[in-house]
C-alpha cells in the first residue's frame, strides 16, 4: 500500500515540490493527490503520472475537503497563509501530520496542545523564509554552542532577486514573487532591533537609507535594509543573551535608495484611495506627490523636490520606469498609490519568459569561544532555471518534500506545532538540499561587531 | 421660571462659557447647572453665583445623567467628543436641544432623522476650529454669492499659539491645548487637497517641508502646514466647483522645518512600546533612532543623519528642549516615542502661570465676480488673558453660549444635527463676538491663485 500525500494548492511555487515526489514516488512507495480548484493548469508529466491523482477542490467545501483529508496519510498544504487553519482543524479531527511554508499564525499556534495530545506533528515554516533561514541558522548556533560558544551577534539577511544573466535593468531587480508585498514591504511600523546591546528603531520613512552591504564571492555586492521582526526569534534561537540581532532584506546595491524616492514622495501609501485613477497617465500619477506650479515642469519639480542632483544616477531609474510618461494610463479604478505604482513597476519588472531568478542568503554568527570573540559568516546562492522552475519554488518547496517524506518515514518524531529549529529536522534536511545545489558557503571571519570601519584608531 | 441651562463637563475650557452664561443669567432669567465629576474644583465666583446648581455627576451613572438631562430645558456637552453620543441619545429621549463643540461622528450624524421627527436642534462644531472657522467663511462665501460671485478658492488656517509678549522659546511655541495632540499633528494618513484643480498628497513625513506663509499686520509672519481633511467642508460649504481647497495649521515661522526632525526620526510614532521607555535619559531616547557607533557621539550622528549643517538654526532648538541631556529621565513606564517625546516637550513647552496664548484664524476666499478674479482674505488674532482665561477659551466656549442662548430664544430654528453655517446662526454670534474682541479683518487684495510667485514673466 502506498503511502498517500495529500498536497492541497497546486500554485507556482509548487514546481519543485511535486517534481521531488514524483521521483521518489516508486522507490519509496507514494501515492501523491494534488488537490486544487484547478488542477488541470499542471504539466502533462505530472497530471499523467502513475503516482498521481488530481483532485479539483474548492477548499471551502466542507465535506469534499474533509473527505480528501481524511483519505490522505499525511497532508502538504501549500495554500496562502491564511487559509492553513481550517486544514490543520482537519488534520486533528483525522488525526493526520501536516506540512505548511507559512509563519506559525495565533490561530495554530493555539492548535499545539491538541497535536500534542494526538501524537501529531504539524511542522511549519519550513520554506525558504521562513524555513531554510531557521535551519541554516540553528545548524551554525547549535555547533558553536556544541563546542562551548556564547552567541553574542545574530544577522539574517534573505533576497529574491533577478540572476545576474537576465539581470538587466537600471534597478538590478524584478518581480520574482508577489508583487504586492515588494510594494508595500517595511511598512505597518517601525523596524525594531538591537545592536551592541542597544535597541533601535528605524521608521519607514528612514528604512531604505539604513542599508548595510554584504559581497558574496563571485557574485558582488549587495545591500539590506531591516526588517520589523528582528527580535521575534530571540527566544526560538535561544538568542536572547546576543547583543545584536537583526534581520534584513536583501537587493542590490542601488535598489534602496532608489526605492526610497516612491517612499519619501508618498507612491507605496495604500490607505487611501486616489481620486479618479483610472485613466490617470504614469506622468499625472507622479505629479499627484507634488507641489502645485502652473509652469514648472513634473521633473523639474521632482527633482527639486527630492533634492535629486543633475548627475544622479537615480534619476534614470525613474526615467527607465516610465514615471514621467504622458501617454502610459492606470487601468485600475478607484486604486490606492501603492497599487497604481505596482502597475507602473509589473510594466517594467515582470519576468520574461527566459529570465531566470535568484535567491541569496547571508548570516552572520558573533559568538565567544574560548575567551576569544570569533565571527562565522555564511552565504547561499540559489539561481532559477526558468520562470516555472525558479530558484524560489525550489528553495520553498523542496523543504516542504523533505519534510513530508522525513515525516512519513518516522524519522521527524518531535510532536506538536513547530518549526524547523530541531537537529533531526535540519541535519538531514540541509544535507539532502546539498544535493540539489542548495548549499551554504561557511567563512570564518575577524569578528568586528557592528559598523566595524566607524571605530576610530 | 428662569430657563435651565445643563452644562456637562467643566474642563479648562468652559471659562468663558461659564462667564458668559453667569453674566447673562439676571437679565435672560437663566439657571445654569454645571455637572462635572468634581465641580468643586470651579472658581468660588461660578460655585455661589445664585443662578447656578453644582452636580457632581459620573456620567456612566446613567440614572442620575438622564435625570439631570429630564430636568434641563437646554443641554451643553462640554465632554471630550466620544462621550457626546450617550448625552444625544439622553436627549432624543428626553426631547431636548443639545450644543456641542466637537465635529459631528457618524454616531452623531446617524440621529439626525430622530432629531429632526423631534423638532430638536442638535447644534455641533460651534467652537473655534470647527465652529469660528465654518462661521467666518460661510459669511464671506454667502456674501460673495449675494453678490453674483462664483467661488474659485478657499484656503483655510487656523493656529493655537503663544502671544508675543509670552513667546520667549526658539521654537515660538506653547503647548496652549491637549499636547498630545499637537505630537500626534498630521499622522492617520496622507493629507489630500486640490490646487487650481488638481488633486494632491502629501505624506505624513513630507508634511512639515510643504509649508506656506502669510503675513499678519501686527503680527508677522506664520506659516501653515496642511490638514488632512481640506476637502472634508467641500459640499458643507457649497464648492464643488472651485479649484482649490486647502485647510492648514498655523506655527510661527520656522517651527514645521525643526518639528520634522522629529518626524524624520521617529519620535512621533504613537503605535509601537518602547522597550525599558522608564529611567531613559532624554539622550538615550535620541539615541533610539540613530544608527549605532561604538564611538560617535549622539550630537554628531544625529547631525550627519538628519544633514544639519553646523550653522543650521534647528540645532538650537534640538538643545533647547534638553534632547541630548544624559540625565533628565524618561518617567513613563511602556511608553511609545510619541509618548516620551511628549514628556520631553511639555518639560518646555507648558505655559507658565502668566503666560498668555494666541489664536490666529486666516481665510482666502478667491472668486469670479463680473468676469474678473478677485481675492478677499480674511484673518483673525485673538490674544488670551491668562493660563485660565486663554484665547482658546474664549474662542471656543463664547460660540457655544451664543448659540445655547440663541436656541433657547427660538433666534436658531433650522432642526437636525447641525454645525454652524447658515445665516440665523453665524450672523447673530459673529456680531456678538465682535463685543468680546473676537475680529475678523477683512481686505481686497489681487487674485493670485496658488504659488503666484513660482509663475514665470
Amino acid at each position: 500500500m502506498p503511502r498517500k500525500i495529500l498536497v492541497i494548492g497546486a500554485g507556482k511555487s509548487t514546481s519543485y515540490l511535486l517534481d521531488y515526489f514524483l521521483d521518489k514516488a516508486a522507490s519509496e512507495g507514494l501515492h501523491i493527490t494534488i488537490a486544487d480548484l484547478r488542477p488541470d493548469h499542471l504539466p502533462l508529466s505530472v497530471r499523467t503520472h502513475p503516482h498521481t491523482s488530481l483532485l479539483p477542490l474548492d477548499i471551502f467545501d466542507d465535506e469534499a475537503r474533509k473527505k480528501a483529508v481524511k483519505e490522505a496519510d499525511i497532508v502538504v498544504s501549500m495554500l496562502p497563509a491564511r487559509l492553513h487553519i481550517t486544514i490543520a482543524e482537519d488534520c486533528i479531527a483525522f488525526q493526520k501530520n501536516l506540512v505548511t511554508a507559512s509563519y506559525v499564525s495565533k490561530e495554530m499556534k493555539a492548535l499545539d496542545p491538541a497535536v500534542r495530545e494526538r501524537g501529531l506533528i504539524f511542522m511549519n515554516e519550513i520554506g525558504l523564509d521562513p524555513g531554510i533561514d531557521h535551519m541554516s541558522a540553528m545548524q551554525v548556533i547549535d555547533g558553536i554552542r556544541a563546542q562551548g560558544g556564547k552567541m553574542l551577534l545574530f544577522e539574517s539577511f534573505t533576497g529574491g532577486l533577478v540572476a545576474p544573466e537576465s539581470d538587466n535593468n537600471l534597478w538590478n531587480y524584478k518581480f520574482t514573487w508577489n508583487p504586492r508585498n515588494v510594494v508595500l514591504a517595511g511598512q505597518g511600523g517601525a523596524a525594531k532591533f538591537i545592536q551592541e546591546g542597544t535597541y533601535k528603531y528605524i521608521p519607514y520613512h528612514k528604512l531604505f537609507r539604513r542599508t548595510e552591504f554584504m559581497d558574496i564571492e563571485g557574485y558582488g555586492t549587495f545591500e539590506a535594509y531591516a526588517n520589523r521582526d528582528s527580535l521575534d526569534y530571540r527566544e526560538v534561537y535561544g538568542l536572547q543573551e546576543a547583543l545584536t540581532l537583526y534581520r534584513g532584506t536583501i537587493r542590490r546595491v542601488g535598489f534602496s535608495k532608489a526605492w526610497n524616492m516612491f517612499v519619501q514622495l508618498g507612491m507605496t501609501d495604500d490607505s487611501y484611495v486616489v481620486e479618479n485613477s483610472e485613466g490617470m497617465s504614469y506622468r499625472e500619477f507622479t505629479n499627484l506627490f507634488l507641489p502645485y506650479s502652473p509652469t514648472d515642469s513634473v521633473e523639474l519639480k521632482l527633482r527639486h523636490y527630492l533634492k535629486i542632483d543633475q548627475d544622479d544616477s537615480t534619476w534614470s531609474k525613474l526615467q527607465e520606469i516610465n514615471l514621467f510618461d504622458p501617454h502610459k494610463k492606470i487601468k485600475l479604478k478607484r486604486a490606492t498609490p501603492a497599487q497604481m505604482l505596482q502597475q507602473i513597476l509589473e510594466d517594467s519588472w515582470t519576468l520574461a519568459e527566459e529570465d531566470k531568478d535568484m535567491i541569496v542568503m547571508y548570516h552572520k554568527f558573533g559568538f565567544v569561544l574560548d575567551g576569544k570573540k570569533r565571527q562565522i559568516d555564511a552565504n547561499m546562492v540559489v539561481l532559477g532555471e526558468n520562470r516555472t522552475h525558479t530558484a524560489m519554488a525550489k528553495t520553498v518547496g523542496l523543504p516542504v518534500a523533505m519534510a513530508t517524506l522525513l515525516i512519513l518515514n518516522g524519522q521527524i518524531r518531535k510532536t506538536g506545532v513547530q518549526i524547523p529549529i530541531q537537529k533531526e529536522v535540519y541535519t538531514p534536511i540541509l544535507k539532502e538540499l546539498q544535493s540539489y545545489g542548495v548549499v551554504f558557503k561557511e567563512f570564518e571571519v575577524p569578528y568586528l561587531g557592528y559598523y566595524p570601519d566607524s571605530v576610530a584608531g
